[in-house]
């Protein structure tokens, strides 16, 4: 049962499907409507704050510190738990695998994105994908326990080999991370721990693709004196029980594989209207699919000046839930839509303790200390709840000031 | 393989058994020893805080601040992760569950305790425990989530309801932290969360029955006034998948049923030597089982002055710890050994937000505000690394002064 809330017979009816970057903002940016009542479905009941997903997945942050709990955020936002099943757009209704049903007037769909194998043999069984808190605790599990394994005599010693799919953002800040992890390590684990590799693997000719290639240079020299083998323009084509095995012949044998490498909006919505090769629903210049039906984040196929699609990042996601819940506030006043424009405020990538780099604009990028510092001030700031700032802070002093990184295995 | 160190050939080898309390202290004071080199063994890699299980079990601490990893506290401690499942007492030879065998000259018992059912029909199945991280996880989930089936109408509004047996330390604790935890989620289920009620059941006259009968009063009155349902001189004689059922045909429906009442030693070493009721070892003045096999807190049975056996509680582990390091260490120095003497410190509970009660002796006692302070600076030092410690404060200054408790579910 859904409960009733008393506005509901006066108030139009928005619902938001995830409660992403996108979801979230939208939600926010419209609970003081007057003219909206908002409800919010996710299948979890927190925001996965996943740029720092890595650090989760390498025992530096607790989980909870990234999974912001959505139903104290906003009191005027209804959340519900669940699995959206469909969406009948003639009667405007939404049906939850439950069965329970959600009528609504404005439907905003946010519902991000999900990893791809590509198809290729063996990936979706024996690597690990990095899009939920669950695979962030398989990993650490897998990375912290191997070593026990291997000390027992249970593994061979190649178990202790890391290897990361994947050149962009991802899988840059895990390779730096495992790293440092497998540094730490070696205290703990003297006599087998300094056999522990970890390999970064990109199938296109240089590291964040999507960076300018100066940053990309810095990054593989950066990754490289870390101790990080990085190979690009490696194609994978096929992953096993132990091992990967590429185009060229070889092969990495590894106890933790990682795939970093691509994501794919969920093929569910397809329905919904025309989808891009990475399943994302094209949508009108107002990021609308149809009068009551909008599309934001991930999920949304926007074209930038050059005609590709805008990245799937948290600040698009942010600024178009924005954007839509401006813009049902306007049409509300009888006012004309808006096209949404992406304001492009960079990207950057952290590599290691104090080594990041930072594309403000096409003119300036920097590297280093200075842009460690910023990435640590900017993901601070994105962070939603006041208390999750405040806990990562704490954490983070101890993990790059006291340097003593947390690292207990629970399970 | 257990890694072989260079020491061990000139050095005599003691292993402790037990990461907890009483096995920790021991190994911190003997590992500065020129004559032994020691072996922590534990089948778990770090120290479980359990007095803060509690406050995990109710989402107000994440699992990772009261788990202190051991592997990285001690250099000069050689930890070995692992279940031992047989000792030879004559070879002087410990075999764990792999197979892998270590010799020791000494042998340090701090196996603790467990969970005890005293066999009531129902209770192993139906009830949760609260001794490891995941039996704290179990009931995190399950007090949460019912709220969210509630809603959906997959469960009764019965299982909302809370019962913890026990009225000790622990059960009055987790009673104050489940009805301080139901009435914040009030906000978020206002239609269904203010049906759910909380059940204190203890089997004796009254609560803390270690206390003063002032203390227990007290906290009668303190539990009563929050909300807190209490059933004293209640015996359980049954637990269903629904409900507790009592000696008197009463019932109580609830969806949550913890187990709090009663701790016993593990049985696995009675093979070693004569137990009391608890299974706790019958060690001599020293602490000793034989020369060179030592028992310390829990595990063991030691008479206080009356005759009793020692409480099962922290201070009396890590007191009797420290006595058996420096027995070795006098031993080794040709001094005669001393008798072990408990020095009482006293005794303490929480009930909730600035409510506690303090005993130091049969003459200072108090409640309160200065009490819960006390409370909660004893347990900030008792915690073994300044990362937990700083984290742990941290999140009290969050749950107690900004009143945001963490109440993330990740899975």
């Amino acid at each position: 049962m859904l409960i009733e809330f008393g506005e509901q017979s006066t108030k139009k009816h928005a619902v938001v499907i995830g409660a992403g970057f996108g979801g979230l903002a939208c939600a926010k940016k419209l609970r003081k409507s007057d003219v909206y009542s908002v409800t919010l479905i996710d299948r979890n009941p927190y925001q996965l704050f996943s740029p720092l997903l890595y650090q989760v997945a390498t025992a530096s942050l607790p989980e909870d510190d990234i999974a912001f709990p959505v139903r104290t955020a906003y009191r005027e936002v209804q959340f519900v738990r669940g699995d959206v099943k469909s969406v009948d757009v003639n009667t405007k209704e939404i049906t939850l695998s439950t069965g329970k049903t959600i009528s609504y007037d404005d439907l905003i769909l946010a519902v991000g994105s999900e990893g791809t194998t590509f198809g290729i043999p063996g990936v979706a069984e024996h690597c690990f994908q990095m899009k939920s808190v669950n695979d962030a605790r398989e990993i650490r599990r897998s990375l912290l326990s191997t070593y026990e394994s291997v000390e027992d005599g249970l593994l061979p010693l190649e178990s202790l080999n890391v290897v990361i799919v994947g050149g962009g953002p991802t899988g840059v800040e895990l390779a730096g991370a495992v790293s440092e992890l497998q540094r730490e390590i070696k205290r703990e684990f003297e006599h087998i721990a300094p056999k522990a590799t970890v390999t970064l693997v990109e199938a296109g000719p240089r590291l964040l693709p999507s960076f300018h290639p100066y940053s990309s240079k810095y990054t593989l020299k950066t990754l490289t004196k870390m101790g990080v083998q990085v190979k690009v323009g490696a194609a994978v084509v096929e992953a096993t029980s132990s091992s990967l095995r590429f185009k060229d012949g070889a092969e990495i044998v590894a106890g933790t594989r990682i795939w970093a490498a691509g994501v794919v909006a969920p093929t569910h919505w397809k329905f919904l209207g025309e989808t891009d090769r990475g399943n994302r629903i094209k949508v009108n210049s107002n990021l609308q699919l149809s009068d009551s039906i909008w599309v934001v984040g991930d999920a949304a196929s926007f074209p930038d000046a050059t005609g590709r699609p805008l990245p799937m990042v948290a600040p698009v996601a942010i600024q178009q839930g924005k954007h839509v819940a401006r813009q049902i506030r306007r049409r509300e006043s009888g006012k004309t839509l808006e096209a949404f424009k992406y304001r492009d405020k960079g990207q950057m990538a952290t590599i290691g303790r104090r080594k990041a780099v930072v594309e403000m604009n096409s003119r300036l990028r920097f590297q280093g200390s200075l842009a460690w510092l910023t990435w640590l001030a900017l993901h601070l700031a994105y962070l939603s709840g006041g208390r999750n700032r405040t806990s990562i802070f704490a954490d983070w002093i101890w993990n790059y000031i006291v340097w003593t990184p947390r690292r207990t295995i629970t399970e």
